[in-house]
C-alpha cells in the first residue's frame, strides 16, 4: 500500500474532489489519501508542472501522484502514468504537466492509461470528468497493488512525451540572468529559475549587497540594491532580501511585505530578472 | 469501521472543521475521516443538498456523511440522520439539505437523533456548536459501530422531512425548459436541472447546434446558438457550448473562460434555461 | 501512534504544506495527520494562538500539534516543544504562539529541539523552511514513538516561554469590559476575552437585553441594545444578538449577516467592548 496525493485546479469548493476521493475509497478503503493542492491556477499546467518537483522529493519512494490539470480534456491527448527516477509514480494527462520532473528528478518509463481496463465501471457516460472516473481510478489501483505498473498500459517513448518550452538560466560575467518562474501567492516572494549554485559562480556570498533589475519583456519594472541574506532575519521587518528557497533557487521578498505586490510583478517567460553582485561602495 | 465524510459552511480558516475532526477521533482513532467541502456559501441549504447528490454515490456502501449548514440551530428543527436507498448514512439538520438525496437516490429510513444519548458529554452549556457537539459526536459514533443505527434514536416519518421547493424541468415538443440548479464555481459553469436523457428526446445528438435562451425572471439575459460538444475539445478555447456533466445532467460553459463571469448568470428558481435543437441552415 | 495537527500560515494553494506531509509521512506511514488551519493571516502569531486553544481541548490526549507562523525564521528564537497541562504536545517556535495555551490550558514542560538531531538528513542548505525540514520531522518523530519528549533536547524554562501582552477582562458594578480578540471570519461574529462565567456576575441572564459599547481606543463605533440569546433562533434574521461561543466566551453576531463588516469591526487590544445587562424600560 503506497500514499496516494492529489493535485488539480478543482477547488475544494464542489465536491469533485471528494468525487475522486471515494472512487480511490471504492477501490480499498485501506489507501492513505492527501491533497498537494487542489488550487492550482485553472488551465494553469505550468503551475501544476511546478508544484509537482516543489513537493515530490519529501514523499517516499512508492508514492503515487494523480495530476489533474486537463484543458484538453476530451482531445487525443494521452493518458500516462510514469515512473521518476527516485520512484515516484504520476498520473496525468500528457499535456506538459511533467515538464519539470523530467528536467529535474527524471523519468526512467511512461505507459498509456488502458482504459478498457483501467477505467471506473459504468461510468462510460460521462466524457468530462476523467479526473474522477480514470485517473482517481487508476492511481488508486496502482497505489493499493491492484495493478502493476505494467498492467497500467502500454509502454510509450519517454521522448515523446509534451513540454513546456523552458527558459534556461545563464551566467553571463559576474551576472545570472533567469525568469521569474511561479510566485510564493501568500507571501508574494518571487521565485526564480536561476538555482542558488549557478549564482554562487559570480562570487557572492551570504551578506553581499545584490543589484536587481527585474524586466517584463522591455520594461524595466525593478531595479535596486538588495541584501543576499541567510534569512528573513537578517533584515528590517519591510525591507527587500533576495534568499535561497526551499528548490535552492534564486528568490526575492520583503520580509512580511508582499514583493510581488509592490512591483505587481507577474511570471512566465516575459518575466526576466537580472542578478549581480553589487560592486558599489 | 466506516469512512466518515464532512459538509458544511464553516470555512477552514478557524478551528471548527479541526475540533469536529478532534471529537470524531477521540470517539475512535481508528476512523478515516475525509472532507466534501467546507466552503458551502454561508447558510445555503440548497447547496449543500446539491453537494451531497454530486458527491454520494462515488462512495462506498455504509459510508457516513456529516453535513452541517444550519441557519436554524438552537431552534426545533429536528437533528436527524437518514439511510439512503443507495446505502448511505447521513447526519444533518432536518432542514431541506435531504431534498436532492430523496429524489435521486431515495431515503429509506429516518432517526431523531436522541441527545440524551449522543451529545459529547460535559457540552451542554454551548447552544451554538451542534457541528461539533451533536453531528460529529453521533457521525463518529455510527461510523465506527459504537452504535447501531437502531440506536441513533427514534424512528420518524420519511414523509415528515423538511423539503426545499423544486422546480421540475419540462418537454415541451422540441425543447427542454429547465432551471440553473448551481455553477461549477471554478470554472464559471452553469449546471442546470436538466437530465441529459430527458434533453435527448428533443432528438438532438452530440455535433447538433442548440439555442439557447436563458432568462432571469422575465428579463432575456442570454440568447445564441452553441455547439452541443462530447467535450469541451470538440470547440475552440473561448467558445461556449453545452455539454453532459458529473451527474448527467445539461450544463453550458466556455472552454477556458467563465460563462457565468461572461453573462452575469446566478442561480435559483428565478433563472430559467431553454435549450432546442437550432433547425437554421 | 498518536495524531499529528499541523496549523500554518502557509496557505493551500501551492506545495508547502503538502511537503510537511511528505516528511512526517517518511518518519512513519502509519501516522494520522490532519489539519488545524493552514489559513492563518501570515505573520499573526495571536490568531495562531487562538486557534490552538480554540481547538487542543477536542483532540485526545498525547496529540501532537505543530504550528508554524514563524515571522522571526531564522532568527535566533528558539524551536520548542511543550506538553500541556491536558496532555498535548505542541512543536512551534517559541515567539508567543503559546500564550493562550499557557493561560488556558497550562503548560507543564518545555524543551528545545536539539536540531543536530531533530532535523531533516541533508535539509542543511535551506534556511528558509524551519516548517518542513525541523518541525514537521520532530513532530512526526514525537507522535509515531520514534524519540520521547525527552528525546526532544534540553528542558526550558516554562517562565522562559515568550508571550504576547493580554488585555484582561474586568467586571465593573454593574458591566464587564473588554477586548475582541478574534472574528468568526466566515460569519463576521465578534469573539471577546470575557468568559460567560465573568458576565453572569452581572446578574444578567438569557432572554435579557444587554446595552453594548464598542470602542477603537477612543471612537465608539458601536452603541446598541440587543438580545442576550440561548442561540441565533431566539432574533429575527438580520436581528444583533449576544451569545456564549464554542469558547464559553461572550460572542456578538447578526444572526444571517456579518456583524464585523456592518460595523467596520476589527481585532486586538485597541477593540473595546462593554456588556451591560439594560436596565431601561
Amino acid at each position: 500500500m503506497k500514499p496516494l496525493v492529489f493535485q488539480s485546479d478543482f477547488g475544494l469548493v464542489d465536491g469533485a474532489v471528494s468525487a475522486m476521493y471515494g472512487v480511490a475509497y471504492s477501490v480499498n478503503p485501506e489507501l492513505r489519501m492527501h491533497d498537494l493542492t487542489h488550487d492550482i491556477t485553472p488551465y494553469s499546467i505550468w503551475e501544476a508542472s511546478y508544484r509537482l518537483i516543489q513537493t515530490i522529493s519529501y514523499w517516499p519512494d512508492g508514492t503515487v501522484f494523480v495530476s489533474v490539470v486537463d484543458p484538453g480534456v476530451g482531445s487525443d491527448r494521452r493518458s500516462i502514468v510514469v515512473k521518476t527516477k527516485s520512484g515516484k509514480y504520476i498520473v496525468t494527462p500528457d499535456n506538459g504537466t511533467l515538464t519539470h520532473v523530467l528536467r529535474l528528478d527524471g523519468i526512467v518509463e511512461a505507459r498509456q492509461i488502458d482504459e478498457t481496463v483501467n477505467r471506473l465501471p459504468n461510468s462510460g457516460e460521462s466524457y468530462t470528468f476523467y479526473g474522477r472516473d480514470v485517473y482517481a481510478y487508476t492511481g488508486a489501483r496502482l497505489a493499493s497493488g491492484v495493478i502493476s505498473f505494467e498492467e497500467v498500459g502500454p509502454e510509450q517513448d519517454v521522448h515523446s512525451l509534451e513540454m513546456l518550452p523552458i527558459t534556461e538560466p545563464t551566467l553571463d560575467g559576474a551576472a545570472v540572468c533567469g525568469t521569474i518562474d511561479v510566485l510564493d501567492v501568500r507571501f508574494g516572494s518571487l521565485w526564480t529559475n536561476i538555482p542558488c549554485s549557478l549564482f554562487l559562480q559570480t562570487g557572492a556570498k551570504f551578506g553581499d549587497r545584490l543589484s536587481i533589475t527585474i524586466q517584463n519583456d522591455t520594461r524595466t519594472v525593478y531595479r535596486n540594491i538588495i541584501l543576499f541574506a541567510r534569512s528573513f532575519a537578517d533584515v528590517y521587518v519591510g525591507e527587500a532580501l533576495a534568499y535561497t528557497n526551499s528548490l535552492d533557487c534564486m528568490a526575492i521578498a520583503i520580509n512580511q511585505g508582499s514583493f510581488a505586490r509592490a512591483y505587481n510583478i507577474g511570471t512566465g517567460n516575459s518575466w526576466k530578472i537580472r542578478i549581480e553582485p553589487f560592486k558599489g561602495f
